[in-house]
């Protein structure tokens, strides 16, 4: 097990170190636009309590942020007429984490679209904002 | 959204009318193993509340099941000697479900080992029983 390192990358966009490109922030999480997406539209939710991944999180912490994976894939499949959505959820470096703080993937699907595994390169920050503005407008 | 068929596998599996290799089960979900592992030690976690999926579960329901993923996530990754899991949800033909009951997957992953996308066909029966039994003894 990682031990938690407090200067990881969402760690310093919890604390507004770091800019991102936010959907919706409440007391449990914070939703950003992904800025590698691996489709239109990918977003994140960053639970606020601090764990490296969902093993060691606390359920009760997990219980919460689960409804807001939900809000957050509800909406983004609407603003963004995706056909479907997949969560994705990685734990550990070999199961593909790359940033040690827990965190859920909400990737649209699109008919006809195929779905990198891996981002092709990072986003357009304007793409990026109109999206989490149409996301915004769905919740 | 596709309307909740009573008759999907799972449900059945859940009816105890076709056979799954279970690894535990409780008041608020079935865990059994992957019939199409994607590695080995491929776990479901499969909710006893009826929906489509995630977008259409209620919203106590996922905050409930999300601990038992965690459960099964940190047995498999003991039980296996996996390096990493993967936790993936799928919601919509178009994202890969091809079981319309919400389902969750646990997936190990294992250094030098390719993941493949999709199953390369059904395992072995005596395999996951074994595999069922060492996740069994990390609970």
């Amino acid at each position: 097990m990682t031990s938690y390192d407090k200067e990881n990358i969402f760690a310093q966009i919890l604390a507004g170190k770091i800019p991102s490109v936010k959907i919706f922030e409440n007391d449990v999480c914070l939703a950003i636009m992904d800025a590698f997406p691996q489709s239109k539209g990918h977003g994140l939710i960053i639970p606020k309590a601090p764990s490296c991944d969902l093993l060691d999180a606390n359920p009760s912490d997990l219980s919460g942020v689960i409804t807001h994976v939900q809000t957050l894939a509800i909406a983004t499949k609407k603003a963004m007429n995706a056909d479907g959505i997949r969560i994705a959820q990685f734990n550990g470096e070999e199961a593909g984490q790359t940033v040690f703080h827990l965190h859920f993937h909400v990737i649209p699907a699109y008919k006809g679209v195929k779905m990198g595994a891996h981002s092709e390169g990072m986003a357009d920050i304007n793409e990026l904002n109109q999206q989490a503005d149409l996301i915004r407008t769905q919740l």
